[in-house]
């Protein structure tokens, strides 16, 4: 039931990715080529995914378009990753199995190509079929999830600020929710926005958001020390290296999974008052902690 | 008169970004210094002032709130500036007499503030104060102009590929229309649906745009030329060390101004049916050519 809801959302995003992004053959040909060897490099699609699921939850149904707006949710993270790992950056060889963007293409065109991914995210997500207020309130959110203000800019910031330094708990949590769980807390929100959400039932989705994306986080330290780089596709052990802020250094493996689970557990309670419609959602949120990769 | 128009018009930019950009001591503080530095390193402010006029010309007065888009356009420009300057592109380490971005706070936070500012840039447009629909053609507008299909991203890109090429009429065009004259077209377009512009008028302002841009940045080829490092405020001369397509390369320098005083001549005819309310917008354009740095 799970694996179907996900196979059917990545089809779906995958679908409008394919349509929303400019050709390969599209002049300049070098940048269109960059951002979609980045964008189809064979990613999980899990925030457009609980994106279209809090949408559903709210609509009760699958609101018409909604793939448009996992897409632009996508492109952002896609972005940022390939920003993430520039050699300035976290240099990274491999991501997903495969060379990183400036491996193949050079930083320039890199550089370019997820400056581009951002650009055309903001381009998309003012055209998606909803009302414009419903549309601008979306381009809003999600402008300031990936900002420097507790945001994915500013996660990252710290994140490169704290290495080679012994990891604090307070540093460590405000790393891993703005670097991560703020662009979750994003796709669920505007999800729900998109689906015509109230306040009260937005306000839920984002405690849902905030807990499940910090335990997602948790979950991606977790792999990084206990997987090989050829089960995740990427380089493992890096943050250790690097001596990176994580859970599993500063509380040990298992305190750490005792963590996630909590958090995973408390975002849950929080879809309580959707009663059935949010078993989907749930299942989610419990297969963001337990996957193998 | 015209200096007056333009001296308010920064005053007015400078105020709202101040008020607009996080403070340099908010957390992260290295993330909101650079972003500063490059923001408020004494810029001309021109596509700001080029919104605002615009804005005025349609409202006839002007209209509350323009300076926040104005401010946003702003920040766009200058997250390109610092992109452009990184060493694996341009490579520079001056930009209006100061330091570039990344030579005082290293390549990462460079790359972050760039990142930072386009996308601090759409949270303003957002939340700008004017009818929702109206808010979403500007984002939509804007997001066009800064991408890579005939948009600033595309331009940047054929620039790095025609370098050490001899450059062809057609591809200089292409990057001087994309790199330059389609953020300086999206200023004086947005400022116009700010003001509440007609089809017709937008599509007046769009052809005055296209051309003041294009003559703009032939105008800035004819500078690197003529111009010292010192009355630049940046490394002159570059363009002809990278072999950079340039207007004056292909055309030399007294064709190129023909051409740049043809197109500014041809953008103001544009404008004639506003009559006398355009005398501003027509006054700043010829200042665009004219201007020594």
């Amino acid at each position: 039931m799970l694996t179907e809801v996900m196979e059917k959302g990545r089809a779906l995003t995958d679908e409008a990715l394919e349509r929303l992004l400019p050709a390969a053959s599209l002049y300049p040909t070098s940048i269109h080529q960059a951002m979609r060897h980045s964008v189809f490099a064979g990613g999980k699609r899990l925030r457009p995914i609980l994106c279209i699921e809090a949408a559903r939850m709210i609509a009760t149904r699958l609101p018409l378009g909604i793939e448009q707006l996992g897409a632009a949710l996508e492109m952002l993270h896609t972005y940022s990753l390939i920003h993430d790992d520039l050699p300035a950056l976290d240099n990274d060889d491999l991501r997903r199995g495969r060379p990183t963007c400036h491996k193949v293409f050079g930083d320039a065109i890199a550089i370019l190509a997820g400056d581009a991914l951002q650009t055309y995210a903001y381009e998309v997500l003012a055209r998606v079929p909803c009302p414009a207020d419903a549309r601008v309130r979306i381009i809003e959110e999600i402008a300031h999830a990936t900002g420097t203000r507790e945001g994915m800019i500013g996660g990252q910031v710290m994140d490169l600020e704290a290495e080679h330094k012994p990891p604090d708990a307070q540093t460590l949590e405000y790393i891993h929710r703005s670097k991560t769980a703020a662009l979750i807390t994003a796709s669920v929100v505007s999800g729900g926005i998109y689906a015509g959400a109230s306040e009260n039932d937005a306000a839920h989705l984002r405690c849902f958001g905030q807990k499940v994306g910090l335990a997602f986080q948790i979950a991606d330290d977790i792999l990084d020390v206990t997987q090989s780089s050829e089960q995740l596709g990427k380089t493992a052990g890096k943050d250790m290296v690097a001596e990176k802020a994580t859970y599993p250094a500063l509380y040990g493996l298992e305190e750490s999974a005792r963590k996630a689970t909590e958090l995973v557990n408390a975002g849950c309670a929080q879809l309580d008052p959707f009663g059935t419609r949010a078993e989907t959602l749930k299942g989610l949120a419990r297969f963001l902690v337990e996957r193998e990769k």
